[in-house]
């Protein structure tokens, strides 16, 4: 078996092929935080079931979690929303349909969700649900015109479609500046109404998004920056080391250029509000959205437990789970694998010593958006 | 991560845990045959999907493949489905939902699907499809009442949903007798009713089934017993012969029972005719039951090219796909892995050199039961 790219019928997009989370539930093991941005935003679940005015006559409802990666991040969020929707609903089968990128790992996926490993799946106490795995992301439509009752979200769309440009000076746009942060802002743009426009097929008349989102915040808070050490500028300090070491070059240097975008509120309102955007006219509206920080699990524990190795062995792995792939995608190919991996290695464990020598300093806290959106 | 059994909400019956085809795309590689039966089938598909009676007016279609391991030899089949329902209903949305035991390998039946492997799937030819993945066995309702248009499902059904006694003499109820074979026969008329009464539930009102499933037809032939030399009684004498040379103990030899059952056309349409059935008063009804010979490929182009060593290449994988994981599962677990592994290796080598030896007298030809079922 050789890999083709990605392709689709209808459309184009498609995530590039270098970004996975890790996999056989290790992504959700890793990312503890990930889950408690999810239970903190469960009550906004619940408020858009209740909006979606259901009742005793439904045969079918479906909802759908769009970059689920393994999905036990959202099992607790997805066992309320189901009991919600059964409130209203008694009669009513239900589909959730989990999606994310065709090379996600669908075996930790559907093992988690049907409750063969240690997580808690609401398979076995709620009947009549079907869970259903989609290989399209969400830059596609995963499921026919009309027919989506709820769609959800929870720290995904960040990742954009394509990496518009490598940054010269940084590993991140929150970093970029000029034509190489224009370049992102313009692909980001692109990318959400294309998020959007998806949605817009997929929902019903009446249904819901509930959609959390990696932002930018209104006093310039972001993921790994809300006090402390900025993460982002202390990877891109610590491959600026490597660089100037000669263990990587210009090139490699370079080709570290995370493929995320971080909107700010303006950015993620604009096609909702803007009654000429393409969303709106596809009758999407913004109910509701704000900013949230949810501080890093990890550095909360341990102003609790003050092991200084229990806290780096938390936040190194949550890191890694998510970047590890890009950044070893960026180191030359012509370099035997081991070495590449070493190298990987090298790096995280000079960001676990900066972690074990200053603790205070470093985390990892989340900084979302948190968007009701319903259609009309 | 330790494994849990299998449970769910509703329902008891799973699929044994140690039944798993090939993974990673093999199982499509090494089953030539089975994508001959599916391509075979087509017209009936076809046939049903005319039958259905749809019209411009439709929205959404929903097909379902059951019991469809890696996805790759049912996709000519399923092309031609999406092209025929659109010759009819042009505007129709369609979702295509793969079902398999959440223990399948996922991972290459969504590669494969999405086609990003060497396999060439449709979904770049047809648009506005959306395949969906199901880890619900067939034992299991996998999308919710009254919504599927057209379940398939091929040589899959003759999976019980458990083992319920040891074949003291033989590895395959095709070999058993007596009580063994009355256990055998329960089990699997309770099977199959369960698997109607689950589709019975799936199905639109007008809904319609296509199952190919292997059968003992009324010559007595079944799969590898269609001339020359019986498989499963080679398998059998096999392992009799390592049980007499001490290689396996009695339990081992007596473990190594296929949990399958090939059920006789009387026994299929037992269900869908007896109108005090549950299936009947559910609307379930038999169109047309046939049962079909398709010859051995491997043996077929070995009459060509005449070419023995290509010929047990051929075949000894084609088993090896599907029995591979039951018989090594039958050895003692106290046996270090690796010499498990060797038995399972030195049995298909004996195997093998009985090919290799006496080649025209080797085959696995397919016997099927081919059956147009629809919902009143």
């Amino acid at each position: 078996m050789t890999d083709k790219n990605e392709t689709n019928s209808s459309e184009q997009h498609a995530q590039a092929d270098d970004i996975t989370m890790s996999g056989g539930g290790l992504y959700s093991l890793a990312t503890k935080g990930a889950k408690d941005v999810i239970d903190h935003a469960t009550p906004l679940v619940v408020d858009a079931i209740n909006a979606l005015n259901l009742d005793s006559s439904l045969t079918e409802f479906k909802m759908s979690d769009m970059g689920c990666a393994d999905g036990g991040t959202s099992l607790s969020m997805v066992e309320a929303a189901l009991n919600q929707v059964r409130q209203h609903a008694e009669h009513a089968d239900i589909s959730v349909v989990y999606s994310d990128q065709p090379r996600n790992d669908f075996n930790a996926l559907v093992s988690i969700v049907h409750d063969l490993t240690d997580f808690d799946s609401y398979v076995k106490r709620i009947d009549r649900v079907y869970p259903l795995f989609s290989g399209s992301s969400f830059y596609l439509q995963a499921v026919p015109d009309n027919t989506l009752h709820l769609g959800f979200s929870a720290t995904a769309m960040h990742w954009l479609s394509t990496k518009p440009a490598n940054i010269t000076n940084h590993v991140h746009m929150v970093g970029a500046s000029g034509e190489e942060l224009r370049a992102f802002s313009n692909q980001a743009k692109k990318d959400w109404e294309t998020i959007l426009a998806c949605r817009a097929r997929e929902l019903t008349s009446g249904g819901r998004l509930v959609l959390i989102n990696f932002c930018r915040d209104s006093q310039g808070q972001y993921l790994g920056n809300t006090g402390g050490v900025n993460m982002f500028d202390n990877f891109n300090e610590n491959w600026k080391e490597f660089l100037s070491q000669g263990i990587i070059n210009d090139t490699e240097y370079e080709n570290m250029t995370l493929p995320q975008y971080y909107n700010t509120v303006e950015e993620f309102s604009d096609p909702l509000t803007n009654k000429s955007s393409d969303c709106y006219q596809a009758g999407l509206r913004l109910e509701n959205i704000e900013t949230r920080v949810v501080p890093c699990p990890f550095a909360e524990e341990f102003k609790q437990h003050n092991d200084v190795q229990k806290f780096a062995n938390g936040l190194i792995p949550t890191i890694r789970s998510w970047n590890e792939s890009i950044f070893l995608a960026g180191l030359d190919s012509s370099r035997p694998l081991p070495e590449r991996k070493q190298i990987i290695e090298d790096y995280y464990d000079t960001y676990r010593q900066q972690v074990v020598t200053a603790p205070q300093e470093h985390g990892m806290g989340y900084v979302h958006a948190y968007k009701s959106i319903y259609k009309v």
